[in-house]
């Protein structure tokens, strides 16, 4: 395998604080695998950049990442500084379009150690994949304001949902439940509320499955859908979902199984035309920055998705992918563990436990 | 007081199954308080209505409806029969927009004897409110298609706030918010990703909090925010979302107390122009239809809601609505019980017992 080459952008608050502990592990794994890696450190798509030069980006950000294998990204956001909508939609938005990755995968799974917020679940019990559309749908800036500053205001946001987005969203969740041993597909639909959009969305999954004869499928409103993850958590194998709906779900899933701190997100491009993104589900945390605390496996667990997804189907990227997980549940189960998980060790002492085991 | 006239509409379903029981609840605790019901039955708003008629309700349901006080209902919806967002925008959502049903009340409470599916909580841990805009926002059936039937397919499906829409909803929330002990307001946003509508309804919070200087507020992402109703429930008063926002979130929160099952629901014109609509949260489940096992519950807890409201803050009426909360935690907790909840009692019983309480 040729080296890869990945963009590293930590972005704001622990983000910084999560990406040296997820580069000493990925680096260490790494090694450890003969597996070549290059990294290229940004210092922009940061909220302190925007501060600076009234951007979020260079105006070449396009240019200089559109020919990294991967980005290895931390979290973006300190809306103090700046709204959110502009350092997200100048940034991480970005990538997610025009990099055109349009998988966004979050594994959702109760792993040894967690303290679990459910009731009478264990390890093993919840285990399951969000696979998000990332492109399209909800996440819009079109739209605008009529009658402004008066009593008569009217605010109309659009949503665009496409046969090409919807339909490409739907196969890779339809061959990912596929490939599992439940072979068991959800889609999160609101058709009863959402008149247009989402009865669309229906009529492409029901479109889709009968190429997919072997997947069992259902479909649930998004509010009771939400409900059985609290409830049912482990019937699920594989939940497909519009952006917005995949977005609530990733973080409510992760919740269900303890933390979002730990959970792990892959914006995937599958036809590897541009770089995929690899983060974590959680955010920047501008409350609890600077005291090096975060806790960083979401952060990690993000690098070792990124190595198998540089694998590609390789072995020996899927071991590396396998040991970096191993190495997480051993801490995750015997400490070192940072505050959030009940624990006192730092950012830097996590991390650095889970690199040793490696 | 004079009397006060309820239409009775049973929907889909098990609704037609929990309406007795909502009924015998109210009218026992009526007798009670003397309080003076009149109710009118309608056959209509139920997909075999539609199925015989091509239409959910006859056209002149509006004049049929708009005198009453108040109006009490089961639940709409059999999607073998009749796609649902056609059952659905035929009936419910008519009431709730025609009648200007803009708060959608929905309390959210651990109750004595139903097994949370959170570990560790009891008891009053859960006792918060979700004030649901009920009119506008996600829920529309502005938008349409284009490049219909080709690869190129795009589907437009627009979000509408207004300022009067937001400001009347935020203005209930301050208030609920206000007379309350804790007195603070929580507000759901996904103004990061959602670029034009959210913003917006930040923009009209943050310019209505100063009229509330006693009133904490904070606001969440909505993908967060339902993370946080499993992680602590304990710290939310009253929360204010968005049309959909506020759909999720009033099942999920039921979800993390036990059950949607005896989840209530007040759809509020406050102004009292039009009539109110008490509905449970749950839906008309055609998949236990028929054997007379679901939770009547919701449904009576919705009947306590609509006492109070009829009785707009006469202390005989708000007298009632505890004797029947009483009479409601008293069953939950000794039983007798429906199957969801563990128990063998059907719809009929665990109603009887309820009534006899009182
Ligand atoms: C049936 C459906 C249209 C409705 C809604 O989404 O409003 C229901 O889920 C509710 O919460 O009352
Ligand atoms: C930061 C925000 C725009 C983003 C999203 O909503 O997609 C985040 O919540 C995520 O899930 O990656």
């Amino acid at each position: 395998m040729p080296t890869h080459k990945i963009a590293v952008i930590a972005g704001d608050g622990i983000g910084n604080e999560v990406m040296p502990e997820g580069l000493r592990v990925v680096q260490a794994c790494a090694r450890r695998f003969n597996i070549e890696l290059e990294f290229t450190t940004m210092a922009w798509a940061n909220c302190d950049y925007y501060l600076e030069h009234g951007k979020m980006m260079p105006d070449d950000w396009f240019e200089q990442l559109k020919d990294f294998d991967a980005i290895y990204f931390g979290a973006v956001g300190w809306p103090d500084k700046v709204p959110d909508h502009i350092s997200l939609w100048g940034s991480l938005l970005q990538f997610r379009r025009r990099f055109d990755e349009y998988v966004n995968l979050r594994p959702v799974r109760l792993m040894p150690g967690v303290p679990c917020p459910l009731a009478n679940k264990k390890p093993g019990d919840i285990d399951f994949y969000v696979v998000r559309e990332n492109t399209e749908g909800e996440y819009s800036s079109l739209g605008g304001r009529m009658f402004e500053g008066t009593e008569r205001e009217t605010v109309l946001q659009e949503s665009v949902f496409t046969r090409k987005g919807v339909d490409r969203i739907l196969k890779y969740a339809f061959e990912l439940a596929q490939s599992r041993p439940k072979k068991h597909l959800t889609s999160a639909t609101k058709s009863n509320g959402i008149a247009i959009s989402m009865p669309y969305w229906d009529e492409r999954v029901e479109n889709m499955a009968p190429d997919f004869p072997d997947v069992q499928w259902d479909k649930y409103h998004i509010d009771i859908l939400a409900a059985r993850f609290v409830l049912s958590p482990e019937r699920f194998d594989v939940v497909v979902a519009s952006n917005l709906f995949g977005d609530i779900l990733s973080d409510l899933g992760p919740a269900c199984t303890g933390t979002i701190a730990i959970a792990p997100s892959a914006n995937i491009n599958p036809e590897r035309t541009f770089p995929s993104v690899f983060e974590p589900v959680h955010g920047s945390a501008p409350d609890i920055y600077g005291q090096n605390i975060a806790n960083p496996v979401g952060m990690i667990w993000s690098g070792a998705m990124m190595l198998e997804f540089l694998g590609n189907g390789d072995a020996t990227y899927t071991a590396a992918h396998d040991a970096i997980l191993a190495a997480i549940e051993q801490v995750l189960e015997h400490g070192p563990r940072t505050p959030d998980m009940g624990g006192s060790a730092s950012t830097t002492e996590m991390g650095m436990a889970i690199a040793e085991l490696l």
